[in-house]
């Protein structure tokens, strides 16, 4: 029988490590919760309505179909048994494994508050932005009915808590969508006069950017109308609003969308796995790996992606895609390399750079050295993510889909779906209990207010 | 103030009246339940996985953004009171209306057996699609992990139940998904020897069409592997399966999928109308409406589309998008002209022809007394439905999705998603309880077999 690996997680290491095993000796098993490997770093448009699901989705089947030596499972990994080589499935049944990839991710971490998430729905999956898309969407259609101004300037009122590049894609894109999207769209209210804050507890919006990247976004974010609330924590999120502590004062926003961007978590499988084989973790969950992303007494199990604590020059290495791809292009090597008993150096980071986007024509980039903003930047933002797009289909529907609303400035995938929205239907009462209740009113047919 | 028109209902009847109410001095408010237009007739690419919800929905406040005397309700109507002439919302307030016209549409109907629902979802909304494309998908998934040669055939069997255009299509894609979409996809089934049946209760498939079509879709369907059973009465749906009676003899097709396209009913807003009018309604619920597309005693209520019964030449007119727009159309002028105090001829029907596709390369047609099936049948299906779909933006789409999708077999947008999914992931214990429970087992990682 061939050296059996099983990898767990579909995402950009678990994919590009399955990939990358194509001519190895093995068979891989590839498990996965979910059918599709999903292109993450553009679900915020997903969020934000400018991209269908399905268009930044490719099914895990099909990506592997041609691959003899993959497999495809969907299911879930609910225990490690490092003794027998094997995990165990939430169905019950085995998976035995000679080398075991650990691929899952990370998740929201509402820093010991779990209670905001209710309020406070972050991006990770293809139902948190669809739910997002929904909220958002919801929030104006609710505003045009109101007619209480103090609970319509509520509903018009959108936070965004945390200010990496989620964070400012996720607000930029807002100000783009109350700006430009919906600018036609209603007839009570003007979508433009939406208030939407970025809350940052660091001192500057994209921390981990140079500071003259940082002040660059921030610019940007200005004129398109987001207010940026830097060296603010946030205390409190609930269906009224959030407050946010700004050095010893305290003030609260009234919103009812806000939106989570800021903390995550390794996924549980670390957990697990540390309680397991006495591997240990971080402050956010991850596993501490050696050199060749393997853990101590278990140099069969590599860890890769989100999941692994790796540092480099004493510092971490960032939590974005690329830094996936190479850890997954890593252990395929380190496997290949084990069973022709090579020798293997150890795992190294190459900084491609980092790009982040704030709307039609703005973006900064930090890449090689040179640090650059507004319109070229973009243009390699959008060039650097339709490269790595991993299906040909996807790529150029949403080059094709981007084109058009570029020149149009619409999104296409306004959609208000699911069980959100039937307990939110404008006017809803619920934006009433932040204020005393009132009487419902006769609508006349919407006229010229 | 101007004369207000209430419009309830954005499907192609009340989205075509809105729009061709353009120019005319009066003011319209479009309330729907939900904030899209949808593209119907190419609702089941979505429920196949060919096409995102994104690219068959356009925002209906996005296609009517420049129409100045129109405004778009999110809101559901619960009551009708023809003496104040006003509708009642469901979050409390009225809707006060000098003319209102009905487009609500049609939905399922299970011919008296309700409970059927569960067990074979029909077709009518977005998430109704995807709940058809997750179940689909999760049948292959779930046969690719069974053992049982029993349990698995059920998984790999597929009942549509009803022949006319909506049945024939799902029919046609699911023999497409199973021999072309699926065929490198999985290590242990043969996608291919998926068994799907099309079962219809009258004589044969599409039995609006003119016998010749029916027999040449009935070729169609046989060369992608659907077996179709004509003469076919449903007397049971449940968990295990279909049961099927043809002349004295029934039989029961083990099944774990099972799609409704059979009957349709009308909107039940056209009961309400007929308790507050008097109006009389036809079997299906529809409301039967005088030659001006009015009802009686009410001349300032028009009902259009799915909802309206409408007999031209003794023949029921078919309740298909083209005779939603016209009646859209008819009714906008009819409104225009009675403002002018003009006389207004009885609507009449102009029989486009009918087009029905059945997958690449297969369709039938009957339009202007040809009738003609094949290659040149799909493309005139393909121009047709491009000509039409509302948006600008999704035509070049779609247009684009499926020429790759034409030339590569594949379908991008096979995502598994939602509730339905997560209590049925594979080998799910359900699927065992048509037969007795056997003990879980190892599984081995997918080798060969």
């Amino acid at each position: 029988m061939r050296h059996q690996v099983v990898i767990v997680g579909g995402g950009f290491g678990g994919l590009y490590a399955t990939q990358a095993l194509k001519r190895a000796d093995v068979e891989i098993t590839l498990v996965d919760r979910r059918n599709f490997h999903l292109f993450q770093p553009l679900l915020y448009q997903v969020a934000t309505g400018a991209l269908s699901a399905g268009e930044i989705a490719a099914p895990l089947r099909y990506v592997l179909n041609r691959q003899k030596n993959a497999s495809v499972l969907l299911a879930e990994v609910v225990d490690i048994h490092p003794a027998t080589r094997e995990v165990h499935l939430k169905d019950g049944s085995h998976l035995a494994y000679d080398t075991l990839i650990l691929a899952t991710g990370s998740t929201h971490h509402y820093f010991g508050h779990p209670e905001w998430a209710q309020f406070a729905p972050g991006l990770k999956t293809v139902e948190d932005a669809a739910e997002i898309r929904t909220r958002v969407l919801l929030a104006f259609e609710r505003a045009e009915r109101e007619t209480d101004p103090e609970v319509r300037r509520a509903l018009l009122t959108f936070v965004v808590v945390g200010g990496g590049p989620t964070g400012v894609e996720l607000a930029g894109a807002l100000g783009e969508i109350s700006r430009d999207t919906l600018r036609h769209d209603f007839r009570r209210i003007n979508p433009a006069e939406a208030n939407i804050f970025l809350v940052e507890g660091t001192d500057r919006v994209l921390p981990s950017y140079p500071p003259r990247l940082s002040a660059a976004a921030e610019k940007s974010l200005i004129s398109l109308g987001v207010q940026t609330r830097a060296g603010a924590l946030v205390t409190n999120i609930d269906e009224c609003g959030v407050t946010v502590k700004t050095g010893t004062s305290e003030t609260s926003i009234p919103a009812t969308t806000v939106l989570w961007a800021a903390g995550v978590q390794a996924s549980p499988l670390g957990k697990l796995l540390a309680d397991r084989t006495g591997a240990t973790l971080d402050r956010a969950g991850r596993v501490n790996v050696n050199p060749d992303l393997s853990i101590d007494s278990h140099p069969e199990i590599l860890i890769i992606g989100d999941l692994a604590h790796f540092e480099q020059d004493g510092k971490q290495v960032p939590g974005v895609a690329p830094t996936a791809m190479q850890m997954g292009r890593y252990v395929a090597g380190l496997i290949t390399k084990r069973l022709r008993n090579e020798r293997v150096a150890p795992f190294h980071y190459w900084d491609k750079g980092s790009l982040a986007t704030i709307g039609r024509n703005r973006a900064v980039a930090n890449i090689a050295g040179f640090q650059f903003s507004g319109h070229f930047a973009w243009l390699t933002w959008l060039f650097v993510h339709l490269l790595y797009i991993v299906e040909f289909q996807s790529r150029v529907l949403i080059a094709f889909q981007w084109a058009y609303d570029y020149f149009t400035f619409n999104r296409g995938s306004r959609l208000i779906t699911g069980e959100w929205a039937e307990h939110h239907m404008p006017p809803s009462a619920d934006a009433q209990t932040c204020k005393p209740p009132r009487p419902s009113s006769q609508t006349r047919p919407a006229a010229r207010l």
